[in-house]
């Protein structure tokens, strides 16, 4: 393909613009600077991208210069591992490719393949997650109130999302629920995206202040959490977006079962320490000292602290398995733990 | 007094501005409007608007038209215990008194005194505080870092505030010190009050967003924590800004100190069960959706989410004292309990 589209998440929920990418460049940008953003998406447009890369090359030197894009998209994240993950099968068909059409020709099919397995993956997190509200709404007759953090829905992905298909499988039940979203500081993605996607759906929601979701707790106004996860290890850790530990405490301390829902292209079987081992990311302090809103039908960026104030912008946080009751894969839901997942993927006890 | 005058607080930190009451009405506002906020603050402002509005009153009816001020201003914020501490201090000197002019000098004589021991006992708490930070520094010999949540500083009191004033005497002392600045949604009290009042007083400081302090503490990035109160009960249950709860949960999974700084006037002697019977006010869910913010030079309010989502805004949490390693008061640091509350206060065994 020449090129492909993306929404531009940069500008929702007030205005819906694409993003077109056909180059390298404009596919790093994409990523970096989180047109697109959520672990399932970076992959699928990384993989993409690999694609329109090799659709521009006409020298026979093209394994080099795929080589660079592996390369530089590789840089463009270091949280997420399904950019890697995605990045890492694309390079492989370029090693394997004979000739400079055949590996364009298979780049582009895998980049398909890669959204294609994304849907129906998210899809069947929904269904396992589904099983989860369901019976949650048995017990209790009532509206189901699920707190999630950040975005881990269908912008985050190619379809359903992770954390959000569990809900729409329930919409699509007839399960009352409600969702409390957490607004997620400093980039709002819950404010900005999880709130429209879930406006747009048609699912009853609230905004709050990531500061809030303890007090919900406390106060029996929260009968799931169900998040995302940017890397999760073979041991059940699970990075996600910062603020993500907090919420695990109070839901641990509150009795209240406390899920990660992620495909298994976001499990990073070769590390066993979450806290250790998961590069964490650190952004630009503007992102918190800056905030961008709308203002007279504008996009405004208003200075929110003193201007000599320091600020540091760590992008994730890592989850110790212990306080995790379980997580939601396409295969089925298990426990936070080596045995949980390798009862799920038993292929990978030897890696 | 005919007025009085409050830094007001709604315009820092990029405009230094004054805001005068002369009346019930504009001292109303200033408290619920957050002119000025802290629970010791909310009281010595109670208190002097008790006293000026004492002093228009030319009528025999004095008592009547002051029982009105009283019942107005205990309305105007329902968490923090200090207001109606000092509301019905003054309302006290207004039953006793025999004639107007007895009534005002005693309203503003007690408004005086209010202020001038928030002063003392603020200055105490942080020479009790102090030793927390000292012994810390004797063992590690570098910079302590510290993380506080919301503004319980001079800003929030009269003077050295509650939780800042153990950083002030430490620096006095030249203990390296390092702040972390949680800024605070949805008000930011942090970003905007700490970050500032912490810069006029050229001590080093870091604003996160809420969403850090657990990962911080995870990686042992912070050596200790010191919050304020706006109601603790007599067993040590803390009702704080919205969000403390979170951090009281980090820093004990982590084994970090956790201490609530307040004055005598704090504690609700009346309640045991703090999740149960401190009331959480609830304000206007445009604190969250709409962020007041500098942008060329003006103030800008910007929507920060999908105009149709709702929010909801609880003010304050409830930290149960199981999560509180100590409470500073200015008689001392005792354990969150009721056993440690009376060694410091036993003339309350008997409330």
């Amino acid at each position: 393909p020449e090129s492909f589209e993306v929404i531009d998440q940069r500008f929702l929920p007030h205005e819906f613009k694409w993003f077109s990418a056909a180059s390298l460049e404009e596919t790093a940008i994409a990523i970096k600077d989180m047109v697109v953003r959520g672990a399932p998406l970076i992959g699928a447009t990384a993989a993409c991208g690999m694609a329109v890369v090799a659709h521009h090359i006409s020298t026979n030197n093209y394994k080099d210069e795929l080589q660079q894009a592996f390369k530089t998209l590789s840089a463009t994240r270091p949280t997420a591992v399904n950019l890697q993950w995605a990045l890492t099968k694309q390079y492989d068909i370029v090693k394997q490719s004979q000739t400079l059409s055949e590996c364009q020709n298979n780049l582009y099919k895998n980049a398909l393949k890669i959204m294609e397995e994304d849907v129906k993956q998210c899809k069947q997190i929904g269904q396992y997650g589904l099983e989860i509200i369901k019976s949650i709404y048995q017990r209790k007759k009532t509206t189901v109130n699920i707190l999630t953090h950040c975005n881990a829905g269908w912008l985050a992905c190619v379809d359903w999302g992770t954390a959000t298909s569990p809900m729409y499988q329930a919409q699509l039940e007839g399960i009352p629920i409600h969702i409390w979203v957490d607004e997620t500081r400093p980039r709002n993605q819950g404010a900005k995206l999880t709130a429209w996607e879930l406006g747009q759906q048609g699912i009853d929601h609230t905004i709050i202040v990531d500061n809030t979701g303890g007090h919900l707790m406390q106060h029996g106004m929260v009968d799931l959490v169900i998040v995302g996860s940017d890397r999760t290890t073979r041991t059940g850790d699970v990075a996600n977006k910062i603020g993500t530990y907090l919420k695990a405490l109070a839901a641990f301390d509150n009795n209240i079962p406390f899920y990660a829902a992620l495909p298994m292209s976001t499990i990073d079987w070769e590390i066993s320490d979450g806290l250790r081992e998961i590069p964490i990311e650190t952004r630009s302090e503007d992102e918190i000292k800056i905030i961008d809103g709308f203002a007279n039908n504008t996009w405004t960026q208003s200075l929110i602290c003193p201007q000599n104030s320091k600020a540091i912008n760590y992008g994730f946080d890592v989850t110790p398995s212990k306080f995790i009751t379980g997580i939601i894969t396409e295969k089925g839901v298990c426990e936070a733990s080596e045995k949980g997942l390798l009862k799920l993927y038993p292929e990978m006890s030897n890696v």
